[in-house]
């Protein structure tokens, strides 16, 4: 739980002193993670209640949603091998952050409440299969981007 | 509002690890500030809703209240001057901390919160004349923890 409000309190922050005065000046905005990652890891892996995350998360934003949200999804074993890469490479310690270090079920549970949300919004969000490398992933999604009938629904 | 979500994300895991399993262990918790704090802090002097402030008490506390709180009452300036003093011998410098270095209206909008719930909750919090030197007030209290009628409608 103190979890979870820790998160929720960076989002309002964050919503609050970033998102909306970048929203007001007419810019775009582009997170990496935002309140589905909540969902995801608080909800679906700690499973917290997610009527309660999703009332915190509405708390912290104001009800402010992504037009367009891209999962890039992966087995679980792929994508936890990658970010215990970047962590090593970054902190220079094998072991992962706090949730890398959870165990496989929890992040298999992540993953499926990711993809729980991508099916009950399938506008908002577009599922890319991350087991392709960057460079084919990047391509895909700039080609999503400027297909005017997906920005127009995420509009 | 992250400022909020902070104290009570404290208080969630202040109660999980702490309290919680003393009470379980049947002893005696004494608390110096909790929940009506954040009430007259977040609440009264920073105005949030108070409906929302207790929403999330509650979230952190699971309902939890202490049979009996003590309000230490005194003049602002007093109270500040005490709490600046305590902060310059602790911290070595004279502004104070986050709360101490608001507005006089803000102090006067948490005392005025504070004795609002004392008035609103008689039975549990008990209002003591602050401007007492530290051995009156302490005898004060003692006597008022001695008194089983009081101890009897707190429990």
């Amino acid at each position: 739980m103190a979890e979870l409000l820790l998160y929720i309190a960076a989002r309002a922050q964050h919503v609050h002193e970033l998102i909306e005065p970048a929203l007001h000046a007419g810019k775009l905005v582009l997170c990496d993670r935002f309140f589905d990652a909540t969902l995801a890891y608080q909800g679906g892996a700690r499973q917290l209640p997610f009527k309660l995350v999703k009332e915190l998360n509405d708390l912290a934003t104001h009800g402010l949603k992504p037009r367009l949200t891209f999962l890039l999804d992966c087995p679980v074993e792929l994508g936890l091998r990658r970010a215990k890469e970047r962590y090593a490479e970054k902190v220079g310690a094998k072991a992962g952050d706090r949730m890398e270090q959870e165990e496989i079920a929890f992040h298999e549970r992540v993953r499926e409440a990711y993809l729980a949300i991508a099916r009950q919004e399938p506008n908002r969000m577009i599922v890319l299969d991350a087991t392709q490398n960057i460079d084919a992933l990047q391509e895909q999604i700039l080609q999503e981007m400027n297909d005017p009938l997906i920005l127009c629904s995420a509009l």
